[in-house]
């Protein structure tokens, strides 16, 4: 059994892998008061440099450019073609100030988009419907999250996000060819497309997490629990970060397909349903990965129970065997002169005996007991 | 008391039989950002080849043909009679996505169909009704799970499963028989008979869950509980694997009745609410059943401390009566030149006496404290 | 303390005493997959033979009859006079087949009569209105279980029982007054006398499971907990049992109130909402109970937890005590040539005092800590 | 520590203080099957004469007077002006099924103000509203409740209570001054005033309730928590009890908000709308403090475990120090021939040297377990 | 280990810090039965004199003044520019009684600002709506809380609080400029701001709370965890606290937004859902934590568990190699005359020889149960 102070003499790389993620502190400290216009970043700065990129699409043509200045921008976007622009990078207010404006966002989504400690939403702004989503993977054992926002209008879209990390990868390559139903589709496709990749991500997380459970698991049936408690606690807190990630969404995407905003199709309806029942999935494994995750540390605790009551029974046994035999013995090491028995020929043959025969009495005791 | 890692060097069939049904990891495994049209099957290879099986019928005529061509298939579908076409084998996707298309299924079921590891679910899609099932069976200890997909419209029913299982043959023993209510019904009539069929195996399973408590029960009031924690555990996951399989279809076949589809006739849906009645009554016996283990886990952590008590109780017991006698004769082993009571005559059978009553004086407080 | 193997060997009498009803297993075998007409009964035969009595009545006449075949029922039945036909027994299938086609029963209706492991409920056929409910009682300290079954329409009222327990007496002995509301109301003033009469019953139940609650609370109180653990999981059981054959009820009889059935007339609903608010009411206390019983499981844990603490204190105190002092006796029992001591005069009587003074010490140390 | 069997031995005055208010068994005992019109008191004898008190008023006008006989009631509430009947007592049926008849007081109402166990409701009669509340209040440390019900149409206002105990005192005081809201306002104001002033007394017994768990939380602070067992199991008791007697309110309250009964003025629902404000806050108050128990409940067994981890450390320091120094001397106590040591000249100093030695290491290493 | 009674004997410097915030139990107490309109201040008294300070405020123009009389009140309040009315302490009840009815603010309204144990809710009184909140800070390290009520009508707002803390501080800063959405927005836009800034508190006080789990959860790892028991229920209590604070704001603000109230524009409710989320967002937090802290509790008690683990060990494995060498010192302690042993030559090593080989024997066992 390794205590916890053992444990914290462990090589600091050891524990490093045993600590979950966490909500870092002044991710929300918040100017108090301030106006909800202020602009401010609330988040780790990432990225150095805002890039842009602009991918202006119908079904037979495809645009795609990296621009400099926001001017470049516009032309692209003014099409009745779809665009999508997908911005990474959010440290230089002024200039993302600047792109803002220039398409008509909301304050709200403009402070909500910096804020990168929001839960997930979506909200309809009317001519406008903002989407927040928080993207997950597992990069060197450690949870990873990332705010990812996305504004779509009948006419663009955009996406933003924290650092640079290649998530919609797969997107542009299905971009890249003619004729699919995402080059058909408008902006409403595409903001299915980005929610529904973001959900995919999720599933390779839970499945690292049931990984992690079968390994506790097969430690505790195999008594090699040295770790499990962290590690159970680790998966707990872990947990508890996914729902939260993930919860909110169900009751967002329902009301949007319920809704009848004239930014979404009726056919993306259908997709959208889709993305919504693989949350639910999601939400249903992560609620009994928690039931199971709380029957393991019912397992971790008996079986430390377990252990307590072996080590009892050995002092027990040990102590209920030979605490008699040294109380004979004592008796004749007395130095009393009037002990007939001492000056007897066989009394020690005799005394030998006897504290067999007590010993064996005591370990058949224990053996019906089922103490040994 | 057998402990965790005593469990782990049982003979391998039996650890087999205590370890219950998981997760398959790679089960969750998906291309991040597919196309959802794009046709993957996920899930285990249970079958190498589709099989196609054809039930044309009304009140009076049935034909029953096993086709190899899709072409072959075609004609049977389009008449007026209900058809019924039992497709086994998820695996040549070539040859599925051809029949999917010849009957215009919609690309998100074609994607449910193919993913084994959706949860149930019924969706309406207008012309279509789309039904997820996961069938639940019993063999040789374990719990075996297979999805099975039924796709309606007005005119045929389509049923997908992953294995050659032969669930339905029920079904095929009732359709043989002329002018009941399965060969007058349409296809929404024998969608239901095919939810029905599959609730009957849950019973099934819940009355071998049933019967596994019991024996858990058993083992704990007769003390024989060296394998009640292992047995509870895998109790709890087949609860919660169980519970996943059943719980959204109560909502499902709700919502199936309450709305307006043509698909599904009135005389039908009286037949789902039965349906409907029968899935809450499973769940309601589930979570009866959860209570249940949760306090045969209570009553196992406290026979562990009783039995705790109990060793500890004989530690006492002898530590106590030994302890101070043994103290006694190690005084008179003492070697002082000076101690009148070693040359008495009568100290040894005085100091016999004194422990004697000694020990019983100890034995009488022990029963009175209810420790004997 | 008395562990479970002890409790195993109590004379079977008092182990049946303690085991609750238990949820006989063969009650959920169905015929898989069998059609939703086919008439089995499932579960227990009770009664060898089917009797039928029927009462027919208004406000001013009362005709009672048993009747043999039949025939002879039909004509009470189709008078404008409410009948009602009380049926025991549910095994000559064949026979109350022929009963129900006579007055056109559902096939789900009599099916449903015939599966007595039903979950309470209230449906609606249009023309007929069908009532599931369980009639529990405690006879000889067993919770006994019986499927009442009733259908009603605007003319007949039928209820069917498995045994031959005059449940129904009170309703007879207030029917053979003339003038009263019941002679005088409907079909649906009867099927809410019945209902009502069932859960007076669940109140009679109710008190029988406060009692047992109680006395375990005295026992725990007063340390005679030997029963209590076994108690309380039997307790526990009972309530889980007792709430799944009232809870569906509660939503069942508010959607017949709030349901425009032209079988149920608006005086009856006033009535229905009593029953209604009755069965809220035992929910309520089932409810409480179920807290109460856990708070109980808490008390008994740490009482164990308490008397484990006795033990250890009093085994800690004996050897705080005697292991110092039997050490100085060893060291005076120790065969040095050289050791001034020995020799002195004084040496035993003041090891003697040593000796007490430290045991003294140790005492109003352990008087110090409230061990003592 | 105090174990359970010495809490029995409490004198009995103590022991009453410690046990919380029980639902008397005999309450729940009704005819089983009786007429929902037959009138039969449920519940505790409290008074021996029915006693009535008729307020008369108008905003300048106030007629009080106790009445004798029932036609003296009638003129009075025959008038315009509200009248507020106050009863006391509930034992002399015959009495007062004359006095509902008179003013035609539905059966159900008849029945529900007999039977004191009614979980509170409020009901719509179309032309009377029925209410029944618990009143709850502290005396001499234990929870009494009364059964409190109020009838009013748009005439009258009759409240019912079972013993002479003067809830009401602070309305009439009030009802004395003229032009008062209370004097312009018709019965239903009258309700609002009569449930008013029963929510008031619960925030009385709430705060009794808080107080009682600062001071379980001080005696757990302070290590002083023999009685903690049992004042916690009490104040559950006492918690459930009392949501049990203002959980079923909350929706009541809302629903007679919600609908629109004639009956109640809309100046009135906003004062209603404040009563149900201070149920919920009750209500919220109710479901802290049970947390708090539980949480509270943990402490104390953490307690337990942490008086046991000091017991077992006590013991383990003293064997773990003189069992190795008495094996020593015991080595040194044998009779061996050739021990060369026994004829040293030095050995026994050396011998204590070796023994103050391995002490002094001990106690080190203890000290670094932090176990001293 | 600290134990409670050690606890206790903390300098109280250190207690005030573990004690929590106690809902002061004066708090509650009511005058029972006291007319609706009947005002007391309940709560602490916190400001000798009530200060009033008005802001009235177009977009281009700003009035601050601080007021003496109500008179000098009146005449900015009647303008159709927009007033903010800012009144600090709550004790002059008869002066601020002057001021409500100068501005016909409801008599429930009256009660409900000077009650400051109300829970928050937004109340619509048709021309004024009224919005309690708890403003929550850490003040050296304790929780403060403070009723802000807010009463606005289309021409004016007033708030009050029960200090002269500088809660408003920021509001006021950015009333300072001209034509920002503050000054160009009505009352409704204010209340939003108030609110807004309150909640913005909120995430101050959550921070904290967070830092406090993470010390914790580090103190649990590295097993510095003597606090840590005192700590866990403190942050118990103010989560429960904190909970109660903002739970019910949640819907309040979402039944402000979907009411149809023409106080409230629609401009506003975008900023009012913004807010809406805020709280979600919090109370999503708190119950993570919540979690969190029940999960650290089953770490401390699993600490516990393991440390007497390792202490039972300690025991075990010193008493297990003693007590048999002990026993056998003892033997040939023995004063037996016929002895032949011991006058052996060799006995004395070869005794030596058989302890050692017996310890190592012992020590090697105590390896493989991995007990060292």
């Amino acid at each position: 059994m390794l205590t916890f102070s053992e444990i914290n003499n462990y090589p600091m790389s050891l524990r490093k892998k045993l600590s979950p993620i966490r909500i870092k502190n002044n991710l929300f400290k918040r100017d108090v008061g301030a106006a909800p216009g202020t602009l401010k970043h609330i988040g780790e700065k990432k990225l150095d440099k805002v890039s842009i990129e602009i991918h202006d699409y119908d079904h037979e043509h495809l645009d795609i450019k990296k621009v400099e200045s926001i001017e470049e921008c516009k032309p692209y976007v003014d099409t009745v073609n779809p665009t999508w622009v997908q911005v990474k990078g959010l440290h230089d207010i002024a200039y993302l100030k600047q792109l803002w404006d220039e398409f008509n966002f909301h304050p709200l989504i403009q402070e909500d988009i910096l804020t990168t400690t929001q839960r997930p939403k979506i909200e309809d702004y009317g001519e406008q419907i903002f989407i927040v989503l928080k993207m997950l993977t597992i990069e060197e054992g450690k949870l990873i999250q990332e705010q990812v926002s996305v504004v779509f209008t009948d006419k663009f879209i955009f996406s933003f996000q924290e650092s640079d990390r290649k998530i919609f990868l797969p997107i542009k390559e299905r971009l890249a060819i003619n004729n699919t139903r995402m080059r058909k589709g408008g902006p409403d496709y595409m903001a299915y497309a980005l929610m529904d990749i973001i959900i995919d991500y999720y599933f390779g997380v839970l499945e690292d997490i049931n990984n992690e459970i079968e390994i506790i698991e097969e430690e505790l049936w195999t008594g090699k629990d040295e770790n499990a408690l962290g590690a159970i606690h680790k998966i707990r807190r872990q947990l508890l970060h996914f729902r939260k990630s993930i919860w909110p969404l169900r009751d967002s995407i329902n009301s949007l397909i319920r809704d009848d905003s004239l930014l979404v199709k009726d056919e993306t309806k259908l997709f959208l349903r889709d993305v919504s029942d693989h949350t639910i999935q999601i939400v249903d494994n992560l609620d009994n990965n928690r039931e199971m995750v709380s029957s393991l540390h019912d397992m971790y605790q008996t079986n430390i129970s377990n252990k307590m009551n072996e080590v009892m029974k050995v002092l027990t046994i040990i102590a209920t065997i030979f605490i008699p035999l040294t109380f004979i013995a004592g008796i004749y090491g007395m130095n009393f002169e009037y002990m007939p028995e001492l000056s007897w020929q066989y009394s020690y043959p005799i005394i030998w005996i006897a504290m067999i025969i007590i010993t064996i009495g005591m370990l058949i005791y224990f053996k019906r007991k089922n103490w040994m």
